[in-house]
């Protein structure tokens, strides 16, 4: 039974909103899970409150805070110590306390490849069509150049957004295949992609009819189409992808592998979920989620 | 079972040290029984830090905070709002956070009082000897006024403390028989006493074989000795007692029924522990500081 004693170590996540966060759920199993002695409890913490909250992490001794939105590229004014992937995307949503010192860590790119599993091969040379332009995005956009694919496109509804990711992509992450699409060019592009990924949030709960793809003729079967929305599991975008044949996939285990890979930094461990560890994570955030809304 | 979620709110506990608190453990009990959504964490705060850890109650929306040493009094500087037990004892051992400012409270009087269930009616009009002239005497003592006790006699190895105490006790607290034993008269006061109590540390774990209590032949039948130690269950002060016939009572019930009435300060409401409730928490407390020392 999880149960918290006076050694209990808390870690905490800061975010507005974050009452429907699932990472409380999920980090508080895995704590059980690998036996770390820590509770992790979300707070509600406004923009104009970050500066006091990132003080209580050396007040109470934290075990680690994770941010998310709209803190993960403020926060970095109060660390004292980032890595390389921090300093590229200057965004961090791992923070783990050391000897007083904070240091910024993020795990979104390297959540995003695990949760590829084997489906990792295909971006190989692959010619992929990134919808959205903000801060996932850009995460993403780190982990393609990672991936070794060939070709990006970037399609956003504001041009200049995605010209200038298209443009951060070519000259900070080297993937020189980088560009911006303009709207004539949506549908040829995302028909000829092997891979379609949407980073936005168009067509998550409760606007789920929407979806930037409009046309589900640019779908076929050989593509992978990947949502980074969970919730709901299927948006229209993968319900029309996967009616045309083309692979689908969610962003359920990204969350779960960059929450995972936030633990590893905080315990300094290689804690790794099996088959079976993962199944029922899923349904456990699967369960919650149904009752969440 | 016991979970954690986004909605779950933060409860603390800020001493030093607290390593060994059994409050972690009772209060998320406690919040479970209840059907409180919260989690109740002990935190490691110096006293050269507790300005740092008050400031973090605002900026994290704590549902509550506990204080114990060497907090109790210093944190009072910090607080906005004090109930009138605060004001008269200079301590607080329950913070609650309303509408940004920070009210203060104090339940070791109330939960010494609740401890003694059927046996408070034996303190009207009784003759007290108090073992013991530092905060816990202190909140003991109001709680004896509030009990009708008809005298008390402080006994302290620090005369000028006692004499401190029973001044306080006289004026501030309008118990017109109180006074400070002098060394030459413990033995007559202890034996002639209807009720002793120990609110000192002297006979705790590990230095269990140690007792102020001298000769134990001024223990008897009729007479009840109440030690505020609960760990070990049964010390050497008690243990004489009991072998001379007198009943006893150690300070587990207080540090339970302390506990539940700061949870009902901070959620506002009337919990009350049924007897099952009570053994349940007993059984639960025992266990822990057998594998705790």
């Amino acid at each position: 039974m999880f149960s918290v004693d006076a050694k209990t170590r808390l870690f905490a996540l800061f975010g507005d909103p974050v009452a429907h966060s699932l990472s409380p759920v999920m980090q508080n199993w895995f704590m059980q899970r690998f036996g770390v002695n820590g509770v992790y409890v979300a707070f509600q913490v406004p923009a104009s409150r970050l500066c006091q909250a990132m003080a209580t992490i050396p007040a109470l001794g934290f075990g680690g805070v994770n941010l998310t939105i709209p803190h993960k590229e403020a926060a970095l004014q109060w660390i004292d110590m980032q890595d390389e992937q921090v300093e590229i995307l200057q965004a961090a949503n791992t923070l783990r306390p050391v000897d007083g010192e904070i240091h910024a860590a993020v795990t979104d790119p390297e959540g995003f490849i695990l949760s590829l599993g084997e489906k990792r091969d295909r971006f190989r040379h692959a010619s992929v069509v990134m919808i959205g332009a903000g801060g996932s995005a850009r995460s993403i956009a780190y982990a393609l150049c990672a991936l070794g694919v060939s070709r990006l496109a970037i399609m956003n509804r504001t041009i200049e957004r995605a010209e200038s990711l298209a443009r951060y992509t070519r000259e900070r992450l080297n993937l020189s295949q980088t560009i911006a699409l303009q709207p004539a060019d949506f549908t040829d592009a995302l028909a000829s992609a092997d891979i379609i990924i949407n980073t936005t949030s168009v067509g998550m709960h409760p606007f789920t009819s929407e979806t930037l793809v409009a046309d589900p003729r640019v779908f076929r079967s050989g593509q992978f189409v990947y949502d980074l929305i969970y919730n709901p599991a299927i948006t229209r975008l993968l319900h029309d992808a996967r009616r045309e044949g083309a692979e689908i996939q969610n962003g359920l285990d990204m969350l779960i592998f960059q929450g995972l890979l936030s633990l590893n930094i905080w315990q300094q461990e290689k804690y790794e979920l099996n088959p079976a560890d993962l199944k029922t994570v899923r349904r456990l955030l699967k369960n919650r989620l149904g009752t969440n809304e």
